[in-house]
């Protein structure tokens, strides 16, 4: 792999070329999801079982797993992977827990209580992506903090296999976590189901999951039919910052582990030490020979970036520019320049801390921010799962201090009746009736 | 007002149609924010004062208010709204305060900590709609909590009047609230040049605030160019929940306030006690006609309901399947109904609690959910400006833990390389080199 690309020390205003994701191929899908959702309004059930047919070529009996199936199915995984399922189960599940918020009650003026106050979204939609293997850990990352957000029905599409099946280990998971409904239908007709509903599918309020360009158009476009989407996905990719302290096989490894999720992947290895990055580049070479995903590997090592910095306050100052899905801080005493750190969907911090790690099972979640939203959007959390409401609740005494207030912002907005709302209530009861 | 819809004792198969909100009138604006975010970006700052003098009749020398300006502006508010305004900013800041989240570790194994920290979205967008009055309290909701959350620029945009002005009291209210730039621009072109940016106008990462069908579409519109929105906007509502203990005057007055905002304004009045609103519908006749706005209040209420229900608990599941805005639980003991609140923007108790305290000063924040959004969306809060980033920190000996379970996922996801990143880590330095 010698046509890595290496920039030495490039000019600031170069930088923002260098931020750059590689560019998909452009194509408007938003006429296809159109068309698709139409379709499945007006056909209902049958739709989705002919676009099946169509984009699976698989001809399925039922699109929906019976929870006898469900666990018929589940029972066939393997055991070792069982108890990795349950290790990650436990830790993500720890740390979701944790970040369930408390009520806040707040007494602004005497008399005038303000509260906020949380409640879960009560139909959840997942998608699982297909393709070349079964993303077991994505059903564990949206289904977990779903479950813990107390949302009552769990919806979750994922592509039948080409012998109309889905993996025994989704299966696992999906029970594990306790969704309620699993369905076998993936691409642009498992979002437009799930947004629009038929007439055994009740649509959801909110589609969370990764998926490909399909997908991630048919999520967008499912918003102009009222549906809530965690966030738009993208190719996956990570930076890297290290220097002399680095270990060139550690961090070759992180690259190799994020360059083989896609073509369309980005790695990103910025050093303040020359020698480090063209140590990598050699265990590059080394280390991804063996590897079963090689072909994918060297197409998206293609737009790859290793780049030399002056001081590890540039590499942060590019890194906060990039605003990287993952941020690898792969130095010693990683720790301490978190405080550095503006945008960025997960951080892995120090030696020890690959991103395979997050990926799985540290317990933090892997659905995060691409292609620069990091700089404007979070990643799932608790959060993607419920709603925050404001409550308020103000005493006789409380409106007569907030009156004049009230009356003076009503008038200045041309609003009487908003000012009468609060007056008429300041009036004795015989004044009025 | 005769023609007010009353509708007793509806079937719940009819409630369906019963929570349908008043339609706009279809328009297809895509294309026309399309076009205009195209301009902008082709012409830069030119086609924001060729837009504003087709579109507001106003041919401005500068977009920018200086510093100086703002503040010469700012001075000509009268004194009794400059005190307002300062009662409203103190209420709003304690309850937003309040909100700013503490960051959060977990261990999750021994040796594998997991963190949630914030930062701040750098660069906010406000809108702040023109029309017939200055809506400085929406300066207030949108400015305060981005300030607070620590957002390093807020710009704002709002459409000058017909002499080229901002109304002094949105400019007292953007000084106060830390704003750093203000641009006289409103509609599709004010969107459009936060989301594209021009030689002046840097473009930034997140837009909110409410708007016409224009401004709506260009919000959405403006996802697409990677820029976030706080949420989707459209027509205020209030939905009453009334029964024999409550005030006919102050419900009236509440539905009065709601009904002034504009045509498509929608309240719906429910209750268990069929003289209440006999009563209510009287007190409408009374208190509306020497209102500024009763033109607006008239058509608004043709598409009000008033609906009687046989139970307080059927009232609230109709109010949770119409998912209002704003809630008012005009009841004795409103407090302990509560819990049975699913779906609101913002809930307000008891006989002294009229939607217009939160509109303005409680401390609760009106930029919310409407058309049935609050089922999926929640409204404006401190988590609007900001972004949660997960860090993790793994010591050799986590990682040692954890690896077992890594291998596992990332061996049935196929990712070689994924586990790799992990088993290369527990290998001694000279299996390595």
């Amino acid at each position: 792999m010698s046509n890595l690309k290496y920039i030495k020390y490039p000019e600031k205003d170069l930088w923002e070329s260098l931020i750059q994701r590689p560019k998909l191929k452009g194509s408007n899908l938003q006429s296809l999801c159109k068309e698709t959702f139409d379709t499945i309004r007006e056909e209902g059930d049958a739709a989705l079982y002919r676009l099946t047919q169509e984009y699976d070529q698989v001809e399925l009996e039922t699109l929906f797993l019976t929870s006898t199936e469900l666990k018929e199915c589940a029972k066939q995984t393997n055991p070792a992977l069982v108890l990795a399922i349950h290790q990650a189960y436990a830790n993500i599940s720890a740390f979701h827990k944790a970040q369930i918020p408390d009520s806040i009650t707040v007494e602004t003026m005497p008399g005038v209580i303000c509260k906020q106050i949380y409640r879960p979204i009560e139909r959840i939609g997942i998608y699982v992506p297909g393709g070349t293997a079964p993303l077991v850990s994505t059903v564990l990352m949206l289904a977990i903090p779903a479950l813990l957000a107390g949302c009552k029905e769990i919806v979750l599409c994922t592509p039948p296999n080409k012998s109309g099946q889905i993996d025994p280990a989704i299966c696992y998971a999906a029970q594990l976590c306790g969704v309620d409904t699993v369905l076998k239908l993936g691409g642009i007709q498992a979002i437009g189901a799930m947004a629009v509903g038929t007439p055994s599918i009740k649509p959801v309020g909110k589609i969370v999951g990764p998926g490909n360009q399909y997908v991630t158009a048919a999520k967008t476009y499912a918003q102009e039919w009222g549906v809530a989407i965690d966030l738009p996905a993208g190719p996956s990719e990570v930076l890297v910052i290290t220097n002399e302290s680095s270990n060139p096989y550690y961090v070759a490894a992180d690259l190799l582990s994020q360059a083989e999720h896609g073509i369309d992947s980005q790695v990103v290895l910025l050093s303040t030490n020359e020698s480090i990055i063209q140590k990598v580049c050699q265990v590059i070479d080394e280390l991804s020979s063996g590897l079963n995903r090689l072909d994918i590997i060297k197409q998206s090592l293609q737009h790859a970036r290793f780049i030399l910095l002056q001081s590890i306050d540039d590499c942060f100052e590019f890194s906060n520019q990039y605003a990287p899905e993952h941020l690898i801080i792969a130095i010693d005493k990683a720790g301490d320049y978190v405080s550095q750190v503006v945008n960025a969907g997960s951080v892995f911090l120090g030696h020890y801390t690959p991103e395979s790690v997050g990926d799985y099972a540290s317990g933090t979640n892997h659905t995060l921010p691409t292609a620069g939203y990091a700089k404007n959007y979070s990643g799932v959390t608790i959060d993607t799962f419920i709603k925050k409401i404001t409550v308020q609740e103000v005493s006789q005494k409380g409106l007569q201090l907030l009156t004049p207030t009230i009356e003076q912002l009503a008038g200045a907005e041309g609003l009487e009746a908003h000012a009468l709302a609060a007056t008429i209530r300041n009036l004795q009861k015989k004044e009025i009736r």
